[in-house]
């Protein structure tokens, strides 16, 4: 694919967390630098801070955000999970703009290798994604209604 | 009934996601394609991303939005209905335009036809309610209180 | 009371839908037929669609809207009311207008005929409360804290 | 305390219920007659009105609300006080002024005698809190961490 | 670190509460004392109240806020966190500013002096880290991914 000229290509921000236990930031940087856009990368302390920011980047000038963030062990953040993502939804609304919510929960995985894996590979499908949504929406009307997952294998469509 | 010139026919915007298993918009294209309206379809990965979608297509000139989503059989799936179910009424509240909610639950059929035929019914039924939303809503007050479903049979109506 | 002159008749929208088995429109506008207010119909498919309707009609000059749903029996319909209501209370905010929501559980009531008598009830009282509202503020006032109930026997207020 | 000329006076708003079983209006106007303010007084049908009345009210130059209601003992009621509590909340973000939530369980009390009491002592701790936080914000200052209470005994400070 | 002149020092409001049982106001006053930073300190009663008053505090010139609140014992405490903490999510949507939202529960301690203890490392660490967004934004993109923790040990990072 020819590149775009710098000046046209669109931005992607990319709000991670210090509370995560993966430098979720960075895989999705390393993967976005494949794709024909430009990137900033924020950090904030936890999940309920990623939605103002991405609504900061995305009124400064992103054209979509990445949110990523680990949702802990404690019964308390399955619900801190929950009003981070009503946070989220609001600043999407806010802005019409697409932010990309990725969380990966400390309990998903066996153990941390598995744990990391699982974070890089979430976090670098939805990255692309991200990318998709701005270069190549119709990418995913190609894939409509095929069961595709990101973090866990592809589980196929089903015909009436 | 006389075709509406092509300029005056109501712009429907069909949402749907590649998470999906189900090809819901391509179900709910061939449904409004006996409609007089015209339609844009677009595809997002999840249902989280289906409120934001349906708003920049409204804001975009869309009358209407088809939001079609199937929620996974995951623990955590529910959850993820309920926050992308509240960003779809808060991108209503902002356009003051329907957005009509088409969710199907993965673990709402026995076997894989079963579901397949549950998601084709139900999109199909809402599909036509939207173009009925905006070609006729007379239709929808002749039938109030009548116990009408989409995706099951219609239960009846009471009374006093 | 003499009757307003009918371009001073404050105006009521009442929204209900084709989910429900009772048709709660008709009984509002019977009971509001009795009150000096003029009315506007509208009819949705279900109670999710109610807030942006109750919001439309508002902004398009209604003085107040009642949005009346049924609420089915399976288990996801509880979290669906509570959509609904959410969407309700954002669309209150919006217009900064009345919407009386009017829900009627189909759990509620041992058989059919107890249910289509509770929806009569709860349907009629509401409809009085919305007419009151807009004629009559302080009717309101006088009865504060009686423990009034609309589709049940009041309670009583206490005293300390 | 010299008393502020009539027009400098700032406005309290107090809104309550018919639903509620004690009139926590009038125990509020009774200890804001005590305070340097204005009142106006409105009285809604239910808890999930409160919000919007209360942004009426302070879209109407009210400096602060009282939302005064009962949680009803059904099973639905602790939603319905959950919906009722979001709604304040977007209520007050967006006339950025306070609303006090005084909420009362009808389940808190263990007969009408204390039920009652508990409604009186309640509502009247909020309003003082009301009325001071518009004419001496600096009380709560000096108080802060200190386990204040309404309805309650205070619970006292930690120190570290 | 050369300080920054007076006027272009940013300012952090500080909101508290007098339900909480610990004065965070001051620790986190402490803690900003260290930095180049302004700051403005308010009390409001309870947590409910802190996010109004965060946006009224970020309407009115401050830059980032601090909302220090103690969440109860009772059943119906965590619920009441969950609406302040959706209606801190509403405040920093709609003013696109950081609230740093420090909640301790009164059950996270074992005694009175942990739980001071406890809440004194929590808010001081969020005041720092609210600091550092104004000053340092930097700091935080150094440790993405580190499993960083206010109040508790810090969990470290995974490596795939």
């Amino acid at each position: 694919m020819t590149r775009l000229s710098k000046t046209r290509r669109p931005l992607v921000a990319v709000v991670d967390t210090t509370f995560s236990r993966f430098d979720m930031g960075r895989a999705a940087l390393k993967e976005l630098s494949a794709f024909d856009v430009r990137t900033v990368r924020v950090t904030v302390p936890g999940i309920k801070d990623l939605a103002v920011e991405c609504k900061r980047q995305l009124d400064a000038g992103a054209d979509i955000a990445l949110a990523l963030g680990m949702v802990g062990s404690a019964d308390i953040d399955r619900q801190c999970a929950h009003e981070a993502s009503l946070g989220i939804q609001m600043a999407k609304i806010a802005t019409s703009k697409h932010i990309i919510e990725v969380f990966v929960h400390e309990t998903e995985a066996q153990d941390a290798q598995d744990l990391a894996l699982l974070f890089d590979d979430r976090t670098r499908k939805h990255a692309r994604n991200a990318a998709r949504l701005l270069l190549d929406p119709r990418w995913f009307v190609k894939r409509a209604g095929q069961g595709l997952r990101q973090g866990r294998q592809d589980v196929g469509g089903l015909t009436a």
